[in-house]
């Protein structure tokens, strides 16, 4: 059995059987052992941004994580963006990177460079893998290590390892379980609940799950405590039967006015809030000054294990309020982001999962959706744009029988638009809708925010996406995807309900006005 | 003056005034400073790796550095394989990265990466700009860096400190030439060539120039030594006129043989040969054995000085060998690599630049345009594919008066399509032949090369890019680049023409059959 051959018995016994794949020469045993493996899944994709960002949806979803395979250095940093996403949402990921054969290393071939500076930017875990004997070994300890750190783990991958003979498949590792926090730390947040100063449960990781918002609800119930979610959580269940929870808004000036008047921010498997980038004269994050920060638990800690705990101090009887089954009406006339939003709002089917890299064009949107049937969100974690295209692919393969909608910025859709070809070829059911308004729209927004006196002609120019416009449905059908274009509301509605009703991808491309 | 004002007004006045961008919110006040020193031409790319590629064959055809201007980590990630590329070509470049304001840094915000790493891997010279009085300095190091070692000078851009008043232009810093070779060395060099025994030349970098290719013709006049260039310069000279240099070729086989008998082996403005990949019982370079490597100009030094230093030791009197004006004839019939790579030798249009990435697709084009017109011709140095739309949108930004040419495979086309949007954006004059075998093929190739026993259904699959087919016409007009489709060698004659007879960009897909 040669080094591959192992290596993949390994990862399908440790319960990774997707590989999200762009392979190159260095690779091509990887490939071969695949016919020898027929438990792997292979994905093809033909950029590695969309293998990451695949990987990373994939796991979000799955609640396990997938395989990568990439090529040495440079196919590395092309997907290292989503990778970057990845580690932002703690996202379980085995990232198998292919490099030269031992003794070509050291021969400086055109391909060579830095794998492992690169792979420790993003990695929580990295190992090179040196002899056919030791390969599954290690591709055990990277999928217990990228399961108990919730991280990417890096698994390098010399040609020769891959291609000689002597290796052996080595058995699954344990996976730690997320440590639970004391009761001592639930009782004093008790307390801080019950002093009656205004307070804020900050809710991330599994704390917005169904199990973790449920409970949060009953202690806001019982002790009045507002609730409130990360900016962009990495999954979060949504809709009708559970709780209002509002999330901490992206411009500062809203995320300010947020917490205001906040005296004790409560962390729950979240961190403390900073906005995303720094702008003159403005604080670096919304936390009034005299608001103290707890945390319940770390995004390493079992939330909902700590919310349940809290809901038995706080209140055991209380009543979680929770959302009433209640959809927009289908609006007409003219395509605007609300209007669309609203279009999805009415329509948005029972146990979709929703991919939301929307940016600017998402204005509404969660207010529009928060009664629909009950649906997942995956958001942006980490802000690199172009994980949102790849992420529905990797939640379409890990959840074959749900629907899959992704809404998506135009700018962002160009970063890794070959996602398209592998929702084709994998025929996926994603229903993409680009929020077509030609510009780079949230840098027009940064633009004044920064206070940049940049109102000049030659700068608009570099963010407008208008000259030529981008013709998303050429693209789309260009790569296998039939795609339809709306201009009202109405065509939107009718576009989304047949995308909707029909197996296999679909892209809409919603041409959005003011 | 804020620093991004002093910071793009000292560019220029070190003679960088081309700025390949896609900007983020940390860098909207370089994107407002743009209005305030209209001598910077900003470029829009749609994805970074764009923008870095263009930068590559800008400076490759202008001879001086382009800037870029890239998103913090993320979008230097996306850049970093066409800057891997720019490395192994000896590229210089002058990469600005945007990062958070000094007082955001600390807080880490979602963005936050360790850019200072991933840059290492890639740059010949780093900094990080600490204040708005320092930047126009460090500014003008960077350019000075970059065109003194040849390399990517990353300078990393806080956003406070282009926000902030407080700096002033610096002046341009001085040049580095490049060394030249001692008398003593080249005599050296000369005896060995007068040896009698076998001898091959092997050239790289300057000394593929015009002026070095014409000196290294009357050394071989002189000493029968015979000439050789590196599989993939950064940029030649070709064409009638020139003398008829060979290529080091890729295949290990082909490249061991091609260097088989040779006793000296000398280096003028390259490094030693080694293959691409280590293959199973290959050896990891074609030297022979028994071959003696000499050091005629190291890649650092004036190989052109050096080459006339030789010629005037080795024989001043001698006439170089050159190559007559000479077209293959168009051909007829179905369309192949080789009838393609025909009917662009037939039509090469004199002061063509042609970027060449065809990589299988290119069998015959080298011997097929060898006695074309003289011609620029630049390759893919680093093999991180992706190189090649980017680079002709550089190379065009820098020679607006030629025409350009690229020659691209269709797998690699995929990483970097949004090219297209930015030829159509500037109206380049470049017209884009894919090669649309709807393969991998280069991996077909690989996967038996590797001894991979891959002949299984899902290793093949892997590899085949025909599920779906790429519609390469429906996504250049999507993105506003007029296409069409060749399925014939006469086909492609005539659009090719027409092509070449219009201004502004053209993409034409010509379909290979075998």
């Amino acid at each position: 059995m040669n080094g591959a051959q192992a290596l993949i018995r390994t990862l399908v016994d440790a319960g990774v059987d997707v590989c999200f794949a762009n392979p190159g020469t260095s690779e091509m045993h990887f490939v071969a052992a695949l016919d020898d493996v027929p438990e792997m899944r292979a994905v093809l994709t033909l950029f590695e941004g969309v293998a990451t960002g695949a990987a990373d949806g994939y796991a979000r979803m799955a609640g396990r994580p997938a395989a990568t395979l990439l090529h040495l250095g440079p196919g590395l940093a092309n997907g290292l963006a989503n990778l970057h996403n990845a580690r932002r949402g703690r996202t379980p990921l085995v990232n198998v990177v292919g490099d030269h054969s031992r003794s070509h290393k050291r021969l400086d071939a055109p391909l060579e460079s830095d794998i492992d500076a690169l792979a420790g930017t993003v990695s929580g875990w990295v190992r090179r893998s040196l002899t056919p004997a030791d390969v599954a070994a290690d591709a055990a300890d990277a999928v217990a290590a990228a399961a108990s750190t919730r991280s990417t783990a890096t698994l390098i991958l010399p040609a020769d390892v891959s291609w000689e003979d002597g290796a052996a498949v080595a058995a699954p590792r344990p996976v730690r379980r997320p440590p639970r926090v004391g009761m001592g730390e639930v009782e004093e947040i008790a307390a801080v609940l019950t002093s009656g100063e205004p307070a804020v449960l900050f809710l991330g990781g599994d704390a917005v799950s169904e199990d973790g918002l449920l409970m949060a609800a009953k202690i806001a119930a019982a002790t009045g405590v507002r609730l409130m979610t990360e900016t962009f959580p990495a999954r979060t269940t949504r809709g009708a039967g559970l709780p209002d929870v509002a999330r901490l808004p992206y411009p500062p000036e809203l995320a300010i006015a947020s917490l205001a008047g906040t005296k004790h921010l409560v962390l729950v498997g979240a961190q403390a809030p900073v906005h995303f980038f720094g702008y003159p004269g403005v604080p670096g994050h919304p936390v009034p000054e005299d608001c103290t920060v707890h945390v319940l638990s770390t995004p390493d800690e079992s939330s909902v294990f700590a919310l349940r705990a809290l809901a038995a101090v706080s209140g055991p009887e209380a009543v979680p309020a929770v959302l009433e089954r209640e959809r927009p009406e289908l609006p007409s006339g003219p395509l605007t982001a609300r209007t669309m939003n609203a279009v999805i709002g009415a329509l948005l089917p029972e146990g979709a999962i929703v991919v939301d890299e929307a940016l600017t064009s998402g204005v509404g949107l969660h207010e529009l959706t928060s009664g629909a049937p009950r649906h997942d969100w995956l958001s942006l974690t980490g802000g690199a744009i172009g994980d949102g295209l790849p992420m529905a692919l990797g939640a379409a393969i890990a959840c074959p029988d749900r629907p899959v909608i992704g809404i998506q910025a135009d700018g962002s859709a160009m970063y890794t638009i070959s996602a398209l070809w592998s929702y084709a070829r994998e025929q996926c059911d994603i229903t993409t809708i680009i929020c077509d308004n030609g510009s780079y729209a949230i840098l027009e927004h940064e633009l004044s925010r920064v206070g940049a006196a940049g109102d000049g002609e030659r700068a608009a120019k570099l963010l407008d996406l208008g000259g030529p416009s981008l013709d998303f449905v050429a693209l789309a059908t260009g790569m296998g995807v039939p795609a339809t274009r709306a201009t009202t509301a109405e065509e939107l509605a009718d576009q989304l309900r047949a995308a909707l009703a029909e197996p296999g991808p679909h892209l809409i491309d919603a041409v959005l006005r003011g």
